[in-house]
């Protein structure tokens, strides 16, 4: 099949870009690919950035978004060697969509806020 | 404090807005905020525009969304009573920019794809 005859379809169930979706709009792919927009980190700063994430829940979501093209690894010959992530074009395209999402977000939440207490409020 | 002085950080480990990240960028919350940009679903619509979605994780979906303010849960007299859900201003905000990123995220699928089995023959 021509890829450009492909449509794909969140919607749907067994649609390839389900896990896709799921890597670069969960908790860590969000915040891996929005720290990565503000420049190349070298692992650690990453995981001082992305602040609470596990080693291993960073170093799974990193494997991910670069299977997925979004993200490159690059091994640095130095002594000792260093690791730096950056984004690729689309991972960038993506995370500004991101980015994009936080900012809102962040700037609904006074509302958000007080829908919550209203809404437990009438609960008690 | 003043609510207008409040800062909100999704970067912030213990910040209010990481578990509301969690709930519209989840994959049932993108969802749903997304199918009810659409329009006003009742429950049963929604179950099957989010195609595998279980009973049980479309409604705590919908809770945590109506807790957040962004949907409306509307019980309308009528035999048998009819439930609808549909978005707050809130909630419309939130779910344009969600659609933004599922259009670019379905757009980069042919891209995505080849990068993954490039991934995997490269690991082979």
């Amino acid at each position: 099949m021509p890829r450009d005859e492909l449509v794909f379809d969140v919607f749907a169930r067994n649609c390839t870009s389900r896990p896709v979706m799921d890597t670069v709009a969960g908790r860590w792919g969000i915040l891996t690919l929005a720290a990565l927009l503000e420049g190349t980190h070298r692992f650690n700063e990453l995981r001082r950035r992305v602040d609470g994430v596990s080693e291993k829940m960073l170093s799974q979501t990193l494997h991910a978004l670069e299977r997925d093209g979004l993200v490159v690894r690059e091994v640095l010959s130095a002594i000792p060697p260093r690791v730096e992530y950056s984004l690729t074009g689309g991972g960038k395209r993506i995370a500004l969509k991101l980015t994009d999402l936080i900012e809102l977000v962040e700037a609904e939440m006074p509302e958000i806020l007080a829908a919550q207490a209203r809404y437990d409020a009438s609960r008690e």
